[in-house]
Order: structure tokens, then C-alpha cells, then sequence
């Protein structure tokens, strides 16, 4: 291919408004273009680059066994209805209504539909397991679409679900999806980490997210060099146990002007450590009091999951004073009425806490669990902080990583298809319901997610297998007859191998065409100066390399390096 | 690939309100099912067929220098402003809003997008000629969804568009794109037509449609064996000569209790061919007298395009009253003023035709051109008829034939560029509107297409390149070791070389693997049974052959016949 006949918009600035060094790369190197906030249109460069990822997924996912499928992406709101998503997903669902009125959504990820589908297909377990997979565009009405084609309101996904007779034979072929997700990441040349995660809207009882590491990710995982590793979200937190102390009377004492947990501290001169945060939450409807550290933050998804509800919210001061009898920031739970209490793990271990006194301008010295309150619900309510231990070996402190989410599988269980009635006979002739698992990968998501990781000052550097050509081709004069002879040449030899070569025939300056190589990131430059010519050679460069790792070779040595390189 | 282990939900009748063959034998076969009305799922085997249909179509594209893109499928309002479409386009377009309360439109074609990305990209003649295309799904809110994936609100459509620096330009690319429509109709194995066609809501001055002749198809055409067709829309209508008549007085006749050109005919005992239909339209938001022989019909479209029209409606009654002075059906050309009278060219043609008096219960006999009314335009405005004549070589009667639509090509002119404010400097440094083709072919139409063409009373029939597996093996009794040894070698040895093969391993009766093999309608089928494998035989059947012609053939012939027919 010929980069004069290649629409190729490459820009010397990245757009003002590019807020991550991916959508300043892809955009500057002409593989994308924003047509609106959340937007992008993926342009030759980068298509081909997305088809590559694509066939390496599509490859795992029909080793894994599973059938290629296309759904729609206006989904009747009926079905939505029936799992209750539909009131529940909020605003990042796009819904629209037909000439009719009918109400319809964007496809956000199809669970529904692939059910409605099993359901009304699947009768017998002899036609059981089934894994169907799509890529297809997803729609999210993100509130801030930002980061380029990582948080877009429009994007390319691979959703794959799968239908067992049983939680064990799902187990094992979640297992199955683990390794091709896995292979998928290996493939992509990532640095990455599976790690266990929060459920959230999709539902279900477990799953792991695929992180690609990168300093600047939206995520942020956990680890441990023991294996362990989670969300940051999803972490599980060990209670932090604390050497008991001789029990003091409480003492309730004037803390005039405070509030927050920092005023109280400095005017006592006490530790974040000592304090119990009170706060007043909305939960299904009723106000709940959530107890954490005074260094430790609540955890809304751990929060949301132990009391089975789909949000909750902080109270409003009108609730938390007719709860407290105070206003905001004089909640403590001794004397707490009426109101269900959940205790952190490690709040329930401080002896002589402090904690508001439901009193304004009071708080409470010398609190005990027990003694002085009690909670309804003790359990690990709280976000992971730097020095906490990994819960899997209990040895060592939890290493923090960010990451960039490029994939999530999930083990739904009967979550959908007891909501859709979605059952099968068993070999007895009993109808059970359909086990399901999920699994989603974000296509366009991954070449963002490669661009991040593997970029220099001078632009990309894709992998081999990855990038939208192997070999860039940059004769210096392409009308010197001689140039364009071994041009021609090299370029027959390796494309006759199946080597898929952009040659650089613009009419431009060496230094243009180098930074332009250079920021679109061909693996290989194969230059060809007359200079270099005139004592029969050319320049090989692999793009990883330093700039001055050039070297002077037989155009025949060049070929064969290639075609050894790639395999061919 | 195993029969047990793909998803094929084939079914023994179809559903009742499946309106057309190849909905019925898709949804049978299990290759698509409904999700909604309009809105189709397209199951592992009608998917497999789609990917060949679009590779067919991309090696087309590519060959045509095209350089493939995925554009989004919400579209900002803004644009669409640009070009007015937004308010042209009417209920076809589904339209949305973010959670911000930003209108965008679900894409049903990219033109903005399109010339928006090349007007921000392009900007030197250098740069000319080029062409982009996507593979995208196409929304439209179909006032009513039938016939399966031909008239439904959700598909998958080849969208294309050239830029060019004139129209010389264009019309050289136009016939490239031409050869390679021409060329998938003719890979897909279609009985079809190209005909000039009208260019409706994409606009532009010229296009042609690809139609594939099936007598189900909701598109009519007409042909002529000189070369000429056309869509029944767009066929150009020559002036139907009459001899002319000894010019008699005009003479009031009294007609009561008539209106429709019916009565009066009845009535009078006269032809239709003596009348003149005189019809009040609103176009341009004015009224205009629109004059047809009797036994002919307005053509909208043509009228629409002499008048400059988006849209023509007839009158409602009170504008007929006060533009004729009397009820509807009383109408006619002498003496009506203050409007604008347009008359085909076979309405000049009639001596002492009968028209509306423009009174109640009166028409007005031997009305005659130019002695009792005028025209400001006569022109063609008609639709076709059976007996007209062909426009081109004016000897033969045209012919008359339905088909499916499947492909659309369209000279845009600078129609965009200019609303778009999309312009080049050429060679000389002046600033010229970019000139534009369009170019769509529907890839789930070609599907239904197939089907239509292609079945019988067992079912769908497909071409061998188009098959969603080529060949099908159906041992009778899996379990006997011998039929699984064979089945397995048989198998190996076609697969090995590239083809793709159904293995029926089913526990089913052989009537039913029988009635499902011609229902998918794989191009050949393998029987394997225990009484021929007894004498070392299997036996061969091509699905488009007679029931009996089959061949009882040792496997090794079985296997190098099908590696002669597929080239392998």
C-alpha cells in the first residue's frame, strides 16, 4: 500500500483537549478521529489494527467452543423489564421510542437478549453447554466521556455468554474463559493482571477483570506476590487488630465548631486511628448507620452487596438530625435508636474510641463495643489502604497497581434465567434453570490499552503481530529510478510472502517521513537512500530500538532477516 | 463442526406471520430468529453465510482502491443541520437524546460523517481521489417492518463514498464502482439488473439500482432488450402520439353523483384514454393543477424533482374548492387561474378530450390544448403502464420485472460538499468543491435475495461459495463404529484441504437429518449408511439436483469429486 493513496491524517499536535497519551497518539497518527464528546471514527490505520486484535480474540473464543452470533442493537424495553434493568440501569443507558412510541435501549451488553434467545431455542441438557459470543458496538451515556476510544459513549466489544446445566459445569468452563482471556492478553504483548472484582450492574456472584498495567489507568487493582489480586473496589479487608486497652469510663466532651473527623482530631490531638466515622446512609429506602475507622473510607459497593440493595446514598441532613437527634457530624452510635448498625471488622476492635455523641458541639471519649453500642451487622465494609495485609496470605502488605480494565468475565449463575424463566430438562425429565456465565472484552478498548503501554516520546511501538502493516518501506527520492527499483523489489519479495508493507511515496522531506514512521509505529523501517544505494545497501531499524540502531545492509539480508522475523 | 454442538433451532413450519419465502426458510433453517418487529438476530449459521457475503464485498472494494473505516452509529444533530436532513428525513430516522438532552439520530446512511471527516483532512487535489467504506449497521424506522431482513429497522449495510476533484472524475470512478456491484451480484450467483433509479432521500443527480429479479420483490423494474432499464419509478415516459380529431365546440355536460374518473366514464360510455385527470397538489407549500390522461397516474417522484420539491401532497378538499370553485372531482384545466397547470405530454396530445368543469355535478366535453386552457409546463410526470414504450430505442414494448433491491450507487455531485462547505485547492491554488459518489449495498438484503433465487419446496439451496458449510456428512447411525471410522476419514480429508464441513451426529431418525440437510441447503451431502458402507460405499447428492440423483460411490471418489468441485 502506498501511503499517497492511504488516508493517513497524521497532525504534528495532538488536540488540546486529548487527555491521555493513547487519544494523543491515535489521533496524531491518523488511526482515529472524534466526531463528538465520547465519538470516534476509526479510520484505515486504525481498522486494520482492530481487526488483528479482533481475529486474535475470535480465535480464542471458538477454541473455547463458542459460536459466532450478530444481535441487534435496539433492544425492546419488554425484556428489560422482565430482569428489572430497565428502572435500574440509570443514565448511562441510552433509551429512545420508535415512530409508535414504543420504547427501545442501546445495546449496553445483551444478557436479555442472548436469554430470550436460550429460552425460547434450549429444551433438553443434551443441547447444554452453549456459548454464543458477538463483537458488537455497545452504547454507554457516559456522564464525562473522556481518554478517547477508553471511556466512549460508543465502542467495539466482543460479549460472549454461556449456558450450563450446573454451577460446576459452569465453574469449569469459566476456567476455560479465564485462559483464553488470558491468552488474549498474552497475545496482545500485555503486562496485565486478572484480578477478582465487583459485579456491578451485569450482577452475578463473582468475576475477575482483566488489567492491563499502566500508570495511568482509570483502575486500580491490588496484588500480592502470593497470587492474590482484586479490584481496589472488590478487595477484601482484613480486620486491623488492635492491643487491648484498660476501659475508661466514657466522657462525653464539648468539641465546639467541628465536624469532621480532621477538626476533631487536631483539636483533640487524637489519631485518625481512635475515631469511629458514624455515617447516616440511605439504603432500600431506610436509613442505615454505617461505622468505619476515622482513617478508613466506606466502601459503597461492599456496602451495597451485604445489604442486597442496588444503590445507596448518604442522608440528607433532615434525616440524619431526626436520626441523631444532631446535625451532621455529631454522629456516634451510642444511644443510636431505631436504626439498623453495620460495624467495620476493625471498628469493633478499638478500645476508648471517640465517636460523636448525637449531641451538636458534643462527642463521646472512651467508647466500647458492647459496652456502650452494639451493631447489628459486623462485617468488611471498607475501601483497601495502603498497609493493609493481602487477605489471601495474611503475611504480607498489599502491593497497589493502576490498570486499564480491558476485560471482565463474570459467573451469573441463575440471576437472569430465574428473572426470565429461562429452564431445561434435566435427564430425569426436571425442569431446572439454566446456568450463565459472561464474559466481555472492549476491542477498541485494547488498542488504546496497547498504545499506552507501548509508546515512546516518538510515538507507538506496536507489537508484531499487531501492528496495521509489518514494514514500512521510506524510499528518501522515490522518483530516482534506482530507489524505486529496490523499492519495488523488496516490496514484491516480502508481500509475495504475505508481509503486509505501507510504502512511504510521498513527495516529502526525509525528516517527515522518519517522524512520521516513527509515530505510526511499523515495526520495521526498511530506508532507502541513494546515498546508502550507491554502495548497493539500504537501512534496517526496528522501531523498539534506539534511534542510532540502524543498520547498513543487502537489501537480499534485509529480506531474509524479515521474512525469518515474521516467520515467513 | 458438529450438528450437536452448533445452535441450528431449525423448525418443521414456520412462523405465521412470516410474510415471504426467505423469512420462513431463514427462520426455519435457524439461521436468523426475531427479536422484534424489524429487528433480527442472526444465528451461528446465518452469520457464517454473512461473513462470506461481506468478503465478497470487501475484495470488491478494496480491488475499487477503497479503504475500509468504522464510522459511529450516533450521529450529532449538528451535522445533519448542515444539510438540512435533519428535517427532510422525516420519521424514518430514529432519533435519540444524551443525558444531557444533545439530539443525535441513529445513522441510516454516513454522508455528514463522511464528508465532514474528509473536509476536515483533505485539503489539496494531491489528496483526490478517495474513496472510504464501512461495513455498518444502518437504522430506519420503517413505518412497517416486513418480510424478515429485507424491510426491517435494523441492518447491516456496505456504505461507500468517493471524493473527487470533478465530475470527469467521478464519472470514471462511478463506472468502477458499477463493475465491482456488478461483479458481487454476479459472485452471489443473482439473476439481477442494474436500472437508473431515483435517488430519493440520499439525493444527487443520477444513480442506479441492483436488482435481483425474484417475482416477490417489492421493487418493480422495467427493461427493454435494446440494454435500457430503469426502476418503474425513474423510467422515462415518451409522449403517447394520438391521431388527431376534427376540433369540435366545448360543451358542458351535466354529471352528477361522479367524481372518480370511473363514473363518469361509465356514464358517458367513453375510454378513459379521452380524459384528462386533473389532480390540485401542494408542493413548495403552493397549490399546482397536475394534468394525467385518465388511464395513467401521477409519479410523485418525477413531479417532486420538476417542481424542486422535497415533498407533493394532494390538496385537501377547502384548497380544491377554493383553487377549483367546486367539490373534489370536478377539476379540470379551462379556466382555472391564478395557479400553475403542469400537463404530461400525452395530455397535450388529446382532441376533444373530457375534463372537470370546475362546477359541481358538471363536466366539460372537446376540450382541447392551447383553443381551452394552456399549460406552464408540460413534461413528463407519469407513471409506466404496461404497453409503453422503450425510451431509448423507441421500438419495443418495455418489459416488466419485480425484484429485491440490493445495491444503490449514486453521482452526489457537489449536493454535500456545498451544504458541507467541503472544498480542495486545485493545481492552480483555487478553492473547488469536493464532487462526491455514494454507494451502499444492503449485506443482509443479499441474504433474503439468495433465498428468494435460490430454494424449493425442501428448502434454501445455496451457491457453493456462499454455503455456510460446503459439504454436509450425515452418518445415518453415528454409533456404529465403522459409519464413525468413515464419517471421521471422510472428514479429515476434506477439511485438511479447506473445506468446511457439517457432521450430522445426531440421534435422530434419518427422515429428520434428511429434512434438515435440504432445509440449511449445504450444496452437497454425504450418506453414510450401514447397508452401502456393507458394499464400501457412501453415498453423494448435490442439494440443487433431483431427490434420486444420487450416487453410490466408494469414499476416496466421494472425496476427490468434492476437491475437483471446490478447486482445492
Amino acid at each position: 500500500m502506498f501511503f499517497s493513496k492511504m488516508l493517513i491524517p497524521t497532525l504534528k499536535k495532538a488536540p488540546s483537549n486529548a487527555d491521555m497519551v493513547s487519544v494523543k497518539l491515535m489521533v496524531r497518527s491518523g488511526m482515529v478521529r472524534k466526531l463528538a464528546a465520547g465519538l470516534y471514527e476509526l479510520l484505515p490505520l486504525g481498522l486494520k489494527v482492530l481487526r488483528k486484535v479482533e481475529n486474535i480474540i475470535r480465535q480464542e473464543m471458538n477454541g473455547a467452543g463458542g459460536q459466532e452470533v450478530i444481535f441487534p442493537l435496539i433492544f425492546p424495553k419488554a425484556l428489560w423489564l422482565e430482569t428489572d434493568r430497565w428502572n435500574v440501569y440509570g443514565k448511562e443507558l441510552f433509551r429512545l421510542k420508535d415512530r409508535k412510541d414504543a420504547e427501545f435501549c442501546l445495546a449496553p451488553t445483551a444478557e436479555e437478549v442472548v436469554t430470550d434467545l436460550i429460552r425460547k431455542n434450549i429444551k433438553s441438557y443434551k443441547q447444554l453447554p452453549v456459548m454464543l459470543y458477538q463483537f458488537g458496538t455497545k452504547f454507554r451515556d457516559e456522564m464525562r466521556p473522556r481518554f478517547g476510544v477508553l471511556r466512549s459513549r460508543e465502542f467495539l466489544m466482543k460479549d460472549a455468554y454461556s449456558f450450563h446445566i450446573d454451577e460446576a459445569d459452569l465453574e469449569k468452563y469459566y476456567k476455560t474463559m479465564f485462559d483464553a482471556y488470558t491468552n488474549i492478553c498474552i497475545k496482545c504483548g500485555f503486562q496485565f493482571r486478572a484480578v477478582e472484582a465487583a459485579s456491578g450492574a451485569i450482577g452475578g456472584s463473582f468475576s475477575h477483570e482483566f488489567v492491563v498495567l499502566t500508570n495511568t489507568g482509570e483502575e486500580e487493582i491490588t496484588w500480592c506476590n502470593c497470587g492474590y489480586g482484586a479490584n481496589s473496589e472488590k478487595v477484601e479487608c482484613l480486620k486491623i487488630e488492635q492491643s487491648k486497652e484498660e476501659v475508661l469510663p466514657a466522657e462525653e466532651i464539648l468539641t465546639p465548631d467541628t465536624g469532621a473527623v480532621e477538626d476533631v482530631a487536631k483539636l483533640l490531638n487524637l489519631s485518625h486511628k481512635k475515631f469511629i466515622k458514624t455515617m447516616i446512609y440511605i439504603a432500600n429506602k431506610k436509613p442505615v448507620a454505617v461505622l468505619v475507622r476515622g482513617d478508613h473510607e466506606i466502601n459503597e459497593i461492599k456496602l451495597q452487596a451485604l445489604l442486597g440493595a442496588d444503590e445507596t446514598a448518604l442522608a440528607d441532613e433532615q434525616t440524619v438530625i431526626s436520626v441523631t437527634n444532631a446535625p451532621i457530624g455529631f454522629a456516634g452510635p451510642a444511644g443510636l435508636k431505631n436504626i439498623k448498625i453495620i460495624a467495620d471488622l476493625s471498628v469493633v476492635e478499638l478500645s476508648n474510641a471517640l465517636t460523636g455523641a448525637n449531641k451538636k458541639d458534643y462527642h463521646l471519649k472512651n467508647v466500647n463495643y458492647k459496652r456502650d453500642y452494639n451493631a447489628d451487622i459486623v462485617a468488611d465494609i471498607r475501601k483497601v489502604i495502603r498497609g493493609d495485609i493481602c487477605p489471601k496470605c495474611k503475611k504480607e502488605e498489599l502491593k497497589f497497581s493502576r490498570g486499564i480494565e480491558i476485560g471482565h468475565i463474570f459467573k451469573l449463575g441463575a440471576k437472569y434465567s430465574k428473572s426470565m424463566n429461562a429452564s431445561y430438562l434435566d435427564a430425569t425429565g426436571k425442569e431446572k434453570f439454566i446456568i450463565m456465565g459472561c464474559y466481555g472484552i472492549g476491542v477498541t478498548r485494547i488498542l488504546a490499552a496497547i498504545v499506552e503501554q507501548s509508546h515512546d516520546d516518538d510515538g507507538i511501538i506496536w507489537p508484531d503481530n499487531i501492528a496495521p502493516f509489518e514494514v514500512a518501506i521510506v524510499p528518501l527520492n522515490y522518483v530516482d529510478e534506482k530507489t524505486k527499483e529496490t523499492t519495488e523489489k523488496i516490496y514484491e519479495e516480502l508481500s509475495s510472502k504475505g508481509l503486509d508493507i505501507l510504502i512511504d511515496d510521498r513527495d516529502e522531506r526525509a525528516g517527515i517521513k522518519f517522524k512520521d514512521a516513527d509515530l505510526i509505529g511499523i515495526p520495521y523501517r526498511i530506508t532507502i537512500s541513494e546515498k546508502n544505494l550507491a554502495n548497493g545497501n539500504v537501512e534496517l531499524k526496528a522501531r523498539r530500538d534506539a534511534k542510532d540502531a540502524v543498520r547498513i545492509l543487502k537489501p537480499e539480508k534485509v529480506v531474509s532477516e524479515l521474512l525469518k522475523i515474521f516467520k515467513k
